[in-house]
């Protein structure tokens, strides 16, 4: 089969020197994409510059990319080239990027002269329509410094979605088994099978690796797959999460 | 010399899975760190989790932090049983911390609320004290979520001043001979060396060492030393910006 992984975690840039960073080890993206690897599948492995990553001498095309705007230019160059038998979206996408960053002082001072343009400031609803219309414009019109000045008590970082990379996937590579993940932190076994469940419909995914960052431990790491049918298989190691998900996605592909 | 490096650079949290990285590879310092350890001077390293260190069997004490406030408390605790001859912070320490993180429409909701209580919104002067006081309010009391939820179009991440780390080494350590270190991003070397000397000063240190982010390459990286009197020394790489830091040193202390 011909494989796609994203794993790590994206960055995007606030200024020259400094990023919002979604942490991401990689190591569970290492462990599937050995175990693909080891079934002699083909691996296009697309990762983040600090995340671990497999080695082979064959079968493994390595690309390493920073931001949410680069994966989804990357990817949407491989397509254009590659079908993918199986899609294993691992990578923890930032689903916010900056926008701009300002100083508490140049904030309130663009808002206060957008504001006092307005009139009937003392009614809510007015108010709130023109506060929305001001953030919006300020958002995006004001001018992001090449580095963060320190001389103020309060910073005001403006974020912005980024495109949804999963929902893209999917439109793109219509043929592929499609495994996504969620990551939660401090839910319930239930909450976690739902709230995965609810992102495979939404996202037209074939299963959904769902875990919670508080049983993550090293190697103990707890994964719940679930099908389109609810269907639900757990496992307690990252060995066995990319076992378990290897093994699906093979039977998944066989039987389509 | 009982010497007292800081290297790498600090991150922020935002949640459990974000945070707000200063980039540093952590090269320049391990350099100066070895440059030291290889003149046979003690050296205790505090650094950061990405970032690249010197390794010795002898003579180095290697601290791990993550923060600056963690930053703040561990050298406020090893300045109380160590007294250093010099201190080179070479760490990229963020100049700010997460204070909040809020949806576009909970900001607004919060902002409005309070906007209204005001009167005399259609006034500059009095809109934009009410806008100070409620962006500190907000600031100050919002609910931090644990993880940040995706479903808001644009998010504002409210950030507040951190501690100055430089400030606090000279009031603790008066003896130490201090070196600072000042990144700028695409300036002349004049505005280098006159920024460079306003730190000096601002900061009382003995040295600064100046660079531009656009003359850093590799193990090519232009950096220039400016000691009290406004006297500079250039350096091209990172081996001889280390010689040169390291002999300033210790040519300083021998003479005071």
């Amino acid at each position: 089969m011909n494989i796609l992984i994203t794993a790590g975690g994206t960055s995007e840039k606030i200024d020259n020197v400094r990023s919002i960073t979604n942490h991401s080890t990689g190591r569970l993206g290492k462990q599937i994409g050995e175990t693909f690897l080891a079934q002699g599948h083909q691996v296009t492995y697309v990762t983040t510059p600090q995340a671990v990553r497999p080695t082979a001498e064959t079968n493994l095309k390595l690309i390493v990319i920073e931001t949410t705007k680069e994966l989804e230019v990357t990817l949407l160059k491989e397509f254009k080239h590659q079908t993918f038998d199986a899609i294993i979206h691992s990578m923890a996408v930032s689903d916010f990027t900056t926008e701009t960053t300002l100083s508490e002082d140049i904030f309130i001072e663009k808002l206060a002269a957008k504001l006092t343009k307005e009139n009937h400031l003392s009614d809510v609803t007015q108010l709130t329509e023109a506060l929305y219309q001001s953030l919006d414009e300020i958002g995006k019109t004001a001018q992001q410094a090449k580095k963060i000045p320190s001389g103020t008590d309060r910073l005001l970082l403006f974020l912005k979605k980024n495109p949804k990379i999963i929902a893209m996937l999917r439109e793109q590579q219509p043929q592929a088994v499609l495994v996504g993940f969620k990551l939660l932190v401090g839910v319930s076994t239930e909450e976690l099978i739902r709230v995965g469940h609810s992102i495979l419909v939404k996202n037209q995914c074939d299963f959904v690796l769902a875990n919670d960052l508080e049983d993550i431990h090293d190697d103990q790491h707890k994964g719940i797959l679930i099908n389109a049918n609810g269907d639900t298989h757990s496992a307690q190691t990252k060995s066995e999460i990319a076992q378990l998900i290897v093994k699906s996605v093979e039977e998944k592909w066989r039987n389509q």
